[in-house]
């Protein structure tokens, strides 16, 4: 029995689009500024600069009119030739798309696949390089979206450069400004990620930034590119400007986000990211449900897998949308209907876990699998109370 | 340790205002009609027809710009002359407030004072009546906001008309649109509301209705009025105008949570209500804390007792602010610092419930009262599970 439209309200805790603060949302609500004046000029050059500044990077950060899928393929097109040599780490979903952007754009792909859930191992990455020497990037995810797993994106980097001269790319669209990602200090090549993650903005908009080895790779032949060309946009960069029309009031909401986050402080951030999945991972684990990545859980994402002998998964995430008006994501692939997929990156709070977890509970229960009413609730909260002081 | 102002949220559980739907928020953000516009016309007529329905009276509803105390000026002007007797029922803040109204105007007031936290006894108002038989209204809350008590409305009111010519003038503002109060079938004469209770509104407008006997009271010799003469406003009401400058936005907004009020229907709105008031009810006492109206309680709000020898109150309510955004409401006068106010009227459903529940057991947790995290949520859920079924 769901509750009258009249009291019905939306919740969103799938991975992606996240919530968005209302004061951004109205703030975004006004007319959009043109985009060739001086007053867009000043919140472009100041998100790029906070940007990089998330990114932890001295390089610039570019911001694209498209989705996280938009910035893979401007890292495909503008550090690749046709024919070129490229490593995949793929997990997921996500590290499958990595596969087939490069494939369609002709480039020879050495795909190392990880079981979903598990992370990434580098020996296993040092070995592909090794066998073939001439691959031009490593193409990976660091939060990987589909299955909650989070890669050792550090000690892949250090082991790509300790054996070959490949590019380290990372897809970090639901890792960056989730968990530590410094840039510079790991040696990241490419780093993307998007608007609608923990950014907390809707989608349109993708970051990218390049170190300088990759800038440098962008000087060889690469695939041809127009509306994702790098190049492009560096000729009127420095004017505040970017190639094509920007999402001006996207923008505008990215720049209230930024500086709303650089007066957080790193630090404050990847606390309360981790201390949320760790809460959320309580809760489901105290109602007797089990994690899909138990190893390397990702902070952005919680996958949970069915209750043993539950087929029909789909039945907790219709009941939760139907009921609550709660979204969560279903399993991908295979695990389709076999787990559900609870967000915690971008604009929620440890009652905002409480509230997903109450539901999830009053779900199971409805559906008639044994579950204490309160008690996922109460050991996440316990967690919470506990690890308050780390903040 | 509070989230930073990146994560933080805001989350009224104030007896008023209430939340407000974003999509009404959005309609209501839109440039002001023009009041004298054809559009704004139909708008305003289908507005007070829906209340009509509301307040279950073939009688005309008044769409005033003010709050609920001016529809409470509005019933003392147009119905009263200085020198009139009134009796008050006075069991709350807000009964107090009718006293000083008519105190005001030059009315002599019988005040009847029940406890705070009691539901008016009949059987005295009854006897004041007796005693005093120049009475010309009886002026009562329907819900007492202060404390959380449901007076006895129809009994009353059958009492008033059994003894006496008294007219029953009933503030109904946050008792409309949550519990039965059928004006015409309980003969009530006036009954008032105002827009940032169950009409999920911001503050701004009040709302009243007249019964036959009230609007042939007003042809006597009145108090002088001007912005809340309802003569002027009959003037001008079958040409779908109001007397002064309406609200006008607000209005929209009202329309557009009227029409789905009615498309829910009357008992759909009741019982949601009062699921909601038990199921906070069963959470609070779950975790050992007491209620101030145990035996007539409103479906408006509740009102809970500190726990036993805690002397700070303002303690639980400055951290649930500070610590989780959270607004409730301290009691007021010599309840000041003794207990909270948590209310469930407007648009909250079951999990904004057990989300409230969720941060009072952390907070009272966190103030060193003994309480076992996920007990009182989990009662309530209970609650939910077993109730849901009467929605």
């Amino acid at each position: 029995m769901k509750s009258h439209p009249l009291f019905e309200k939306l919740r969103i805790f799938a991975p992606g689009p996240t919530p968005v603060p209302e004061s951004v949302l109205a703030q975004m609500s006004l007319p959009p500024l043109h985009h060739r004046t001086e007053e867009f000029g000043r919140i472009l050059d100041r998100t790029r600069k906070n940007l990089s500044w998330l990114f932890q990077t001295d390089q610039r950060a570019y911001v694209l009119a498209c989705s996280g899928t938009g910035a893979m393929e401007a890292t495909i097109v503008n550090l690749c030739a046709a024919g070129d040599e490229v490593v995949v780490i793929n997990g997921g979903k996500f590290g499958e798309r990595w596969t087939k952007l490069a494939q369609r754009y002709g480039l020879k792909v050495h795909e190392l696949k990880f079981d979903w859930g598990e992370a990434a191992d580098p020996a296993q990455v040092v070995a592909a390089l090794k066998q073939n020497p001439n691959v031009r990037a490593v193409l990976m995810q660091a939060s990987e979206t589909s299955t909650g797993a989070y890669h050792p994106v550090e000690q892949i980097a250090k082991a790509v450069h300790e054996t070959s001269d490949a590019l380290v790319c990372v897809d970090a669209i639901t890792a960056l400004g989730v968990s530590p990602l410094p840039m510079d200090k790991w040696g990241l090549d490419v780093v993307i990620s998007g608007s609608q993650k923990a950014f907390m903005l809707p989608p349109g908009l993708a970051f990218m930034s390049l170190s300088e080895r990759a800038n440098q790779a962008r000087k060889r032949t690469s695939i041809p590119n127009f509306y994702f060309s790098l190049a492009e946009e560096d000729k009127v960069f420095d004017k505040a400007q970017t190639a094509w029309t920007p999402a001006v009031s996207l923008i505008v909401g990215l720049d209230m986000v930024l500086a709303r986050m650089r007066e957080a402080g790193l630090e404050a951030i990847f606390n309360h990211h981790a201390r949320l999945a760790e809460g959320t991972r309580h809760g489901v684990t105290a109602m007797g449900l089990s994690l899909l990545a138990k190893k390397s859980p990702s902070a952005s994402v919680t996958s949970v897998l069915l209750p043993a002998g539950m087929t029909n998964g789909d039945k907790i995430i219709s009941h939760l949308r139907d009921r609550y008006g709660m979204t969560v994501a279903d399993g991908q692939d295979h695990y389709k209907g076999k787990m559900f997929r609870i967000a915690h990156l971008g604009y929620y709070d440890e009652l905002d876990m409480l509230t997903v977890l109450s539901a999830v509970e009053l779900t199971l229960d409805k559906l008639g699998i044994p579950v204490k009413l309160g008690q996922g609730v109460g050991a996440a909260a316990r967690y919470f109370r506990e690890s308050e002081n780390q903040v």
